[in-house]
C-alpha cells in the first residue's frame, strides 16, 4: 500500500498546449515526498532542521497522458530502495483516476554544505519503517 | 536612460490561455533588477555575499497587453527612489516593441536573519550612482 | 465572511533566502480565486468552457512577513468590486496564522481571442451572488 | 558538434537549499530545444503554427552537481534519434564550465487535439538536417 497525495491542478501549471507543463510533475512528486515523509510522525522539515538535505540526483518520468486545469491529481508514492546514504522513490500519478505518469527519483543525503553523508541511524530507521509500511517489503 | 534587459519568452511561461502567465512578469522584473545591479560593476550576488538581502515588500503591475511563446521581451528599469534602508524600482515591459506592462517593486534591506538594516555606505553609494546613471536624477 | 483557501508551502516555492519567493503569492491568489469561484456551485473551468476568460489586468501585493517550506497557508478572498466587464478581488494571506500579505487583482472578461466583452448575465448574477455571500455587501 | 544555449540562473530558480531547484533543468532543456529548432532557419513556433505539437513523453536527468544564482549555464543539445512520429534529444548542462547534469527527453508529434500523427515531410527533413548538422550522424 503506497502513500497517497491529492492535489488540484493550478492554472499556472498549464501551458499553451492547454495541458499541464511536464515540469510540474516534478513539483507534484516533491509534494508527494513531503507527504510520504510525514506519514510516520516526523517530517522532511524536521530532517532539514538537523542540518540534513535529501538532494535529488536522478529523475525519470514516463508520461502516458495529460492533465488539465482543475483536474484532481492523485499520487501513489513508494520508497522502493533505501541504503545508508540515500534511496529511491517511485511514483504513479493519476488525473481523474486515469494513470498519466510513472516516475522515479533517486536521492543522496548531504550536510548543508553539500557533502554526501550517511543518514543518521534515527532517520534511517524512520525511513526503513516507512519503506516497510508503504511498500510491503 | 533606463537600464535594459532582453529575454525570450519560454514555453513553460505560457498558460492555457496561450499567453504568458501574469506571475512571470515578476520573474522578468527580477532578472531586470539583476541586470540593473550589474551595470556599474558590482552585482546582487556580491550584495548577498556580504550577508545582505534586498527583500521585496511591495509589488504592483498594470498589464496592458500579452506576450506569447517566442516573443522577444525588453524591460526598461529605473531605480526611482533610494533611501538608507531600501528603494523602489520601476519597470516598463515590451513584447516585440509593444508596451505590455508597467510595474513597481519596493524593497528593504535585511540581514540573513530577516532583520531590516541600513544599506552599508559603499552599497548605498553604488545604488545612488546607478540611480543617477539610469534615472537622470 | 470571505471565502477561505488552505494550502501548504511546497519546497519548490522557496528560494535561496530560505523563504517563499514573492511571485508564488500570485499563484496562491489564483488558487484562492478558483476556490472562490467554486463556492456557489459553478467553477472557473465552467466559465472557460463557455469561451470566456477572466484575464488579470492589475496586481498589487504588500508583503508583511514571510513563509517557509511546510508552513500552512490560509487565504481569505473577497470580490470587492463587480461590474459588467470585470471586477476586483482582495486577498489576505496568512502563514501559520500570521498575516504575511494583502493583495488585489483586477480582471476583465475576454473571449478566447482576447477581445474584452461583457460578462454574460447568468455569470454576472453568479458573481454578484458570491460577492454578496462573501463580502456582506 | 552540438547546438549551444547560454543563460544565467535566475533568483526565482533557486530553492531553500541555496541551489537551483532540480525542476528548472527541464525548463532549461526546453529553452535549449527552442534554440536547437531555430538553428536551421525554422522554429518551434512555426511548427506550432502548422497545428503541430512536439509533446514530451519521457524525461531523464542525472544530476552531477549544482548551480547557484548568477551562474552562467551552458547547454549542449543533440537530436540523437529521429523517426516518423518523434525523436529523442540529449543534453549536457554546464554551470560555469562544470558539467552539472546530463539528460534526455523523448517526444511524439501530435495535432492540437493530442492525437499522435506523423511529422509532415517538410519538417521531418528539417529535423533530419539538424540531426546531421549537430550530431555528426
Amino acid at each position: 500500500m503506497p502513500s497517497r497525495t491529492t492535489l488540484d491542478v493550478r492554472y499556472v501549471e498549464t501551458d499553451a498546449m492547454g495541458i499541464v507543463h511536464h515540469s510540474n510533475f516534478l513539483h507534484w512528486m516533491e509534494v508527494a515526498r513531503t507527504d510520504f515523509m510525514k506519514d510516520g510522525g516526523k517530517s522532511y522539515r524536521d530532517f532539514e532542521s538537523k542540518g540534513l538535505r535529501l538532494v535529488v540526483i536522478g529523475v525519470e518520468v514516463v508520461y502516458r497522458g495529460s492533465a488539465r486545469y482543475g483536474d484532481r491529481i492523485q499520487i501513489e508514492t513508494d520508497l522502493i530502495k533505501i541504503h545508508s546514504r540515500g534511496g529511491t522513490f517511485r511514483y504513479r500519478i493519476f488525473a481523474e483516476e486515469r494513470l498519466i505518469a510513472t516516475g522515479h527519483t533517486e536521492h543522496l543525503t548531504t550536510d548543508t554544505s553539500g557533502r554526501t553523508i550517511s543518514i543518521p541511524p534515527e532517520w534511517l530507521d524512520y525511513l526503513k519503517h516507512l519503506h516497510t509500511l508503504y511498500s510491503g517489503a
